[in-house]
C-alpha cells in the first residue's frame, strides 16, 4: 500500500472509532441520567430533579400530570412527596434500555416504589417508565416521561414493548 | 523518532483502541440484551423474547425447562404467563455483571418477580440468573440461562458465585 | 493542510479518543465492581467480597461498622450472614451512578435486602449506598462504603444527594 493510501485508511478507522465511541457516550449519558432520578428524588432535591427535564418537558404519572420542569420541581417540594421521603421511600429504577437516534433517544426501565412502614418495607408500586429524550447544548434532557403501574393494564404492557422495540 | 516509526506507533495505538472499544461494545450489547428481557416478557411479546435465545438455546427455570427458542416463545403465549401479566407483573432484573471471552460470554444478575395483588405488590420470587451467551452473525444470543430461587439452596448460591468468578 | 499538520491533528484526535475511552472504562470498572457485590455476598464468598475493598477500607452499615477488608471477610463468614443466605436472601443493588475524578471516584445506588420467609419474600431494608473508591495497581477498590436505611432519616437522604451531586 502506498503511504497515502495507508494514511487515508487510518483516518477512516479513526473516524469510525470516534463515531462508535460517541454512540457509547450518548447511551451512557442517558443511562446515568435515568440512574440519577431515583437518588435525587428520594434526596428531595427539587432543582436537581427538575433539571433532568427540558423546560417544557412532561412527566406523566398515573395520578399526576406534570407539564413542565417547574411542575416537576413543585412535585418534589410538595407535602405529598416530602411526607413520603420523610417516612422513608425508595424510587428504585432498574437498568435502562436505551436507543439513540441522532439527537433524540428513548429509554425504558422498570421501577419499584418501596416505602417504609412499621419496621418493614412495602412495594406500593411496580411500574414501567418510558423516556423520550433530546440532546441539548447542556446534554441529554427528558422531553417526555410516562410512568404507569404494572397492574394488568394493556397500556402499561404496550409502553414496555415500545420502549425496547420502538414499535 | 523517524516518520516511519511514528506512523507505526500510531497504528498500534489505533489497533489497541479498536480492541478496547470492541470489548466495551460487546459487554454493553449483552447488558442491553439482559435489560431487554424483563420489559419484553412483561409486555408479552413472544417473538421478541424468543429471539434473545439461539434456536436451540435453553431457559431452565425452577419450575419449567425450556429446551429451545420455540419453547421460550410458547411460555410467553401460555395461559400461565398471559394470566400473570394480565393481573400485573414485573420481572425486574438487576444490573448484569458480564464477562466476555472471545465469542462466548457469561452474565449474572439478581431478579425479583413482583406481582400485583389487591392494590399491593408482592415479591413472589428473588432469584439468580446465570446466562451463557454466544456471538452469532446476528449479534449476541443466549445459549443457556439458568434461573433459580434464592430460597436458601446451595445451588442458587453457587450460580451467583460462578457468574462473577467463573469458578 | 501540509502532511505534517495532518499527522499532528490525527495524533491529537487519537489522544482525545484514548482519554475518552479510558474514562468510559474507569466508570464501567466501578459499575462492575458494584454489580459484583450482591452476587458475591449472597454466594457467601468471603475472600471475593473482601477483595472489593482496600486493605484498610471501611464498610459502615447501620448496625455494623467494619474497619478493614478483614472485618468485611469476617462479616461474610459470620453466623449471622451465613444464616441469612442459608434461609435465602438477595442483596439487590440498583444501577450505580458513578463519578470519576482522576484516581478517586464515588458511586451511589439504592439497594433492597429481600429475604425468603415462608414461601414468600419480604423486603426488610431499602437503603442508600455511597461508595468512595480509589484506583490501585490492582484496579479500583472501595475505600469507604456507607449503607443507610431509607427509613426517613435526613442522613440517608443526604447520602443519596451527595452521591449524585458531590455536594
Amino acid at each position: 500500500m502506498s503511504d497515502e493510501a495507508g494514511l487515508f485508511e487510518r483516518l477512516e478507522r479513526l473516524e469510525r472509532l470516534e463515531a462508535r465511541l460517541a454512540q457509547v457516550e450518548d447511551e451512557r449519558a442517558i443511562e446515568k441520567l435515568v440512574a440519577s432520578y431515583g437518588p435525587l428524588v428520594d434526596a428531595g432535591l427539587p432543582d436537581e430533579v427538575a433539571e433532568l427535564w427540558t423546560t417544557d418537558g412532561v412527566y406523566d404519572v398515573d395520578e399526576l400530570y406534570m407539564g413542565s420542569a417547574d411542575e416537576v420541581r413543585a412535585m418534589v417540594t410538595s407535602d405529598a412527596h416530602q411526607g413520603l421521603i420523610g417516612r422513608g421511600a425508595a424510587h428504585f429504577l432498574g437498568p435502562a434500555h436505551v436507543t439513540v437516534t441522532g439527537d433524540s433517544a428513548r429509554a425504558v426501565c422498570h421501577s419499584l416504589l418501596v416505602v417504609h412502614h412499621q419496621e418493614r418495607y412495602l412495594v406500593v408500586r411496580a411500574g414501567v417508565n418510558l423516556f423520550q429524550l433530546v440532546r441539548t447544548p447542556e446534554g441529554w434532557r427528558i422531553e417526555h416521561r410516562t410512568t404507569r403501574a404494572l397492574d394488568g393494564r394493556a397500556e402499561s404492557r404496550a409502553l414496555l414493548g415500545r420502549g425496547v422495540t420502538g414499535a
